[in-house]
């Protein structure tokens, strides 16, 4: 119930930053799907750290292993376990939190909640939790393969990309470490986030992601709309503050008559403002939305906190952290949108005789 | 699954805007809460049609009948099953929709999903199911008495109320027709939605909803958190298209340094950037949040469009409908932080012993 | 979670058996069958009071009325609500019950449990529950209209239809008032009924079902399996103390050298001592069961016991009760039976790519 | 849903009896639960092959490996992950059966429904799993301390234990190797199943359970009743036929007039032919119930059967199987209890305010 997600396609995880191990059960997943292990590996290590300048510097391999479920090459329809080791915890950079609740982190709130907390590099509360959604991510890829899913870096702080993405070449995405399609964006990005990391400062940012060729049909209404199953999926995600498709927000602003997206005879739209989803299900045009990322709360400045015996104290942050999220949070936006898409995609197949 | 939303505290759903009744089961609701059935009557009364000049001039006295699970006045922990009778459906309005598909509405995607549909008023994708919500939401309001929630209009196109939150009085929100709690700012919104009403126009809008005197340690790592569920509940709402908490968007520009919420001794925090969650957990400082309505797809105006057939034909919008979806919706987006805070307040009862 | 039964297709329900009405909600179930409502009121009829007189002389019409998800004489994939009114109640009948606790029912259990209590009938813990089932069972025969499920009184206290469901006619299960397609013992259970009922005294029996038929493939491993989703359902039925299939307890006291079910070449088997399931999934053989129900607990003999006081006192049955529950049960049984494998039918097109 | 078990405390597995490792994600566990390690391997030992001469000669360590969610000795509220590796898999022992089904085995619904399947040691539906749940179970043990939970074997084949459970001393239970507490019966059933395992076959038998010093209301009216859970719990076991509570098949048989059980001033009965349980929820008094195992499939002669090209061929059992299941599988039976009581327990914190 609180460590799993998804309907018919259902993913529970485990694991904290600095325990034995983290990982997962993947269940639901069909029978009889080729399975390519390596993919699934590459999607992880785009979001492993130690890739990039800026990006944290820890360094773990971060290699799945599958345990049960595929055999001889393909999915059985068992359940699929998997775990991904911890190799190079450093838990002696945590030691100085075990007492302290950091400013803008779950340590306070896990302490009243459960009377006990996992201090170590934040526990279950860390953003390792989701190298596990990667590789379920990365496996849904794989029975969702007439869809395309793309996100990438759309705005780091205040630059943005400005270009819709209509414009941009999504093969272009890896080509540089902030992963924005946009040359010139990115490069500005990059900047800003170096400026930012030497400054011992962190930094928001914003991911857009796209899913095109779509099935129509996906999602289910009432309140399992496929677009509040992708909120609830990006709200998920550490450091999440908002989410928006289609219009977004802007729509708010609009009226019906510039706003309606007008069919076509075959059923496409000449606008696509509804981000592809009309009643909560898909309609065979773009899916596309936007999820805001707020600034890493761990800082390398001295800041004014309290102790579990509520006394003020400083604390500066160490180890290595990101300087902003949003680069190694593209992979973990494509793999929660597959996990969506490909558990609706399971359930479309019951929906009618 | 599908028409279900919760997870201890449930409310399942039935409904077709035209049909005979809506109605739901609220199951998981605790024994020995008193009913205040009036309270109940009232919060429906908030969302019904007719209330109003800037709203949809249909008239149903929407009247709640609860079936079982209250005796004597009070809840027997038995499940809740209730009803609204469907009084005034004017089916014939919706007779020259039978087989178009009116752009930006569900009509198409539940045709290629389900090959049959209701197409009297929208049938289940109307809004009429909110009512359903704002039901059960009323009950859960009277389990978490101690919280409070409000809801209010906090942009109608591109008007704002600039104020924030913490500056205005709730009890005003009541005073006018669009619930806005700031008069200057409300006759500005009514001015637009009449204004936009003339013209056989909608227009979109934004509620922002605060939570206060919250409990601490509401919601669940790791899929569960308190604002993704939130966020899913806001998402199933017609005509929604974004969520953001605390700094939401305008976080994903700012540095660490400015958005990080220092500590008090006491455990409060000097700002709340962090919308009162960290973690997925409220940290006891308000929860709030904003919520994007797009402009209601009807519109009194000729539009192109498609029938079944896949032949262009034009349709122009007949019925009784809102010219702005936001005044009414202010008591469905409280009625859903009422259950979501209420199924979480339960389940915390079990998370540690 | 708690009034609800079944994974995709789900079934959740309301009602006390003295309130307004009874009811549930249907979710999941598919798009485009067409509904036969006489049909559904016919299974309904088969369980309903009063008619025959070894069963409650209790009158109730019990009509139900759908209310969502069938349109034009079809499913829409909407959820379908449903209410079945109660209008012969009868109140005055119980209230001599109001404080006192009846042997070897729920009412002492309930109180401890909830703290308060819809005593009139017995309220939710009333078996006028499995009205609700029989309509939702009813629809879901029409969804697996290519199995053949079959129930019958198989005992009642020491009378045992002897022969194997292999040997009888299912179509003679409706020719007499005690549901056993055997005429022999039909007649002799008729009159063990009849002279228990003078005695004031109530007495058990079993139900076998049996499906046939039978689609290969349905049930889940590991936890979901066919037998166990169906011994959940049987268990789940008022004065049910047992369950088995195939072998059943006899089985236990077998050799596996006697007990292995020898393959055809066609991969049918030459005996069922599996009862149609391997491995929890059903293997095109026929499914059968036998359900143990115990002797009514409302006697119409006087009985000590105490009140919510703690007093002792003495308790007579009233109102008008089941001197055997079986003969109204067999429609019950069936109804869950084809609730859970028209579940199970719709999970199985996930299964496999 | 499919792989998982339980509401509140849910258990979700993985592994096949000759894949890499075996294991699981136990959510929803408290925080703060003192966790004996000692005892839930000890719990695991009593489960494992090889250990006495009447169970597989298969010799498998099974040690247990806590991945996450335990911190300092006390679980801390996040998912607790677990393994057991498979050491001893000896695949080529299954070489000849890749391609054959085994009788009254799950290899033909496994191909049927699936079409691929991982045929070594049966694969995913081997009694290997098992051992995860008599982790979980052993754990869940550690939440419900006060109660007292106690299976033991109370028949092998014919050989019955005759004596009522309230006359066995359950500390007797581990003192021989059949795991009966009575002596006399022990001799004899430990007898039976040697004789059984030179003539190579194999033997069924029923286990007893009983759970003492019970909590008053636990279980869930209507469908997620304690007698009903216990009993999906019980049918999920590999080779179980039959679960019966209470009076069981036996009280079919009875009047109501002696089988209702009266209630003492205190609330407690003179008698207990309920098994504890009214209306689906427990009253204090033991519960206790009965499970029936047919005999292990696997047998040491030669049956005739059919490859997966539907051609007759014969099959002999290879490997080191259980000449009978019952003895390992005392264990799984407490888990299981285990499991559904203490679920039951968390839920019911949430049941009245």
């Amino acid at each position: 119930m609180f460590n799993s997600f998804g309907n018919i396609l259902k993913l529970t995880t485990f694991g904290e930053s600095h325990g034995i191990a983290i990982g997962g059960v993947i269940d639901g997943f069909p029978a009889g799907v080729d399975v390519d292990l390596i993919a699934i590996q590459k999607e992880l290590d785009r979001r492993k750290p130690g890739q990039s300048k800026i990006v944290t510097q820890r360094k773990e391999p971060d290699t799945v292993e599958f345990l049960s479920g595929i055999f001889e090459g393909k999915t059985t329809g068992a359940s699929i376990g998997f775990q991904i080791k911890n190799t190079n915890q450093k838990s002696k950079d945590y030691n100085h939190n075990t007492n302290v609740y950091r400013p803008s982190h779950a340590d306070y709130t896990y302490d009243k909640k459960y009377g006990v907390r996992d201090h170590r590099g934040g526990g279950r509360t860390s953003a390792r939790e989701t190298a596990n959604w990667v590789v379920a991510g990365a496996l849904a890829k794989q029975l969702i393969k007439h869809i395309n899913i793309n996100a990438f870096t759309s705005s780091v702080g205040d630059v943005f990309m400005m270009k819709p993405y209509q414009e941009v070449d999504f093969s272009k995405i890896e080509d540089n470490i902030v992963r924005c399609p946009d040359d010139a964006s990115a490069e500005k990005m990059i900047a800003k986030i170096k400026e930012i990391k030497k400054a011992g400062d962190t930094i928001g940012g914003t991911i857009t992601c796209v899913a095109q060729n779509m099935s129509v049909g996906l999602g289910e209404p009432i309140f399992n709309k496929l677009h509040a199953e992708l909120g609830k999926a990006m709200l998920s995600i550490n450091a999440v503050k908002g989410f928006e498709f289609g219009s977004g927000f802007c729509g708010a602003k609009m009226q019906g008559s510039e706003h309606n997206d007008v069919f076509n005879e075959d059923g496409t739209t000449q606008s696509n403002l509804s981000g592809g989803i009309q009643g909560g299900i898909s309609n065979g045009m773009d899916v596309y939305f936007r999820v805001a990322f707020k600034p890493v709360a761990t800082i390398m400045q001295n800041q004014q906190t309290i102790n579990s015996d509520g006394d003020l104290t400083e604390i500066m942050g160490k180890g290595r952290h990101d300087p902003c999220v949003v680069p190694r949070a593209v992979p973990i936006v494509e793999a929660l949108t597959a996990l969506v898409l490909a558990d609706f995609y399971l359930l479309n197949k019951t929906r009618r005789i």
